[in-house]
């Protein structure tokens, strides 16, 4: 698997993939970042969605804080390796203003509108 | 909306954001692809999903070869701006090798399997 990837995309001095986390049930798309060669490895490894933060230039277990773990349920590759679509059982919310999906704002009448409810308080679990 | 888009990728000489392409009735994610400002704004204005081809570094409309269009149905943007989500009605099929999706491979015991069928093929409507 990891040997099928392919990072191509360069930044923060990685090389990355594309990791799309979409809800094993509802077919949700929850959030989008990137994976480095380790990040993908400790992902298969453990069952756990972890990321590379570009910003934070380091390996990201999503829910070392907030507890929020993604257990992953299935892997799919694209047709040019760079990008994987996992499917995943969030436990707990995906992004970290405190929505189910970081997908939270649509295009309503040409104005970006939230059309989701917080499930939690960013302020209580990010302190 | 463009100007809410964080177009914080570089690559190919353009500042990009992630365009990811979802079935608006299956929920199926199709393909993820990238866009620059133009492509975004001829997405917007035609309602055709329109990306940047980062290999051939031009505007690309989704199924000007194969007629496989993308409608959009839906706009979604995720919470730092840098990626879209797209709920589209599909012309067809999203992969140019022939299957709905460009995630037409999954891990199973270890190995990469294709579980989906082949809609199209693909030397017929690229030649």
């Amino acid at each position: 698997m990891i040997d099928k990837a392919n990072f191509r995309l360069k930044r923060a001095g990685e090389n990355l993939v594309i990791a799309i986390a979409q809800h094993y049930e509802t077919k949700e798309v929850l959030m989008v970042a990137f994976m480095n060669e380790e990040a993908l490895r400790r992902t298969l490894e453990t069952g756990k969605m972890h990321y590379f933060s570009t910003s934070r230039r380091k390996l990201w277990l999503k829910g070392e804080t907030s507890k929020h773990y993604q257990v992953v349920k299935e892997v799919r590759i694209d047709c040019d390796g760079d990008a994987l679509l996992f499917l995943v059982d969030p436990l707990g919310s995906a992004c970290h203003e405190g929505y189910n999906s970081c997908f939270f704002r649509r295009l309503e009448d040409g104005e970006l509108k939230i059309f989701k409810e917080k499930e939690f308080d960013p302020e209580r679990v990010y302190k």
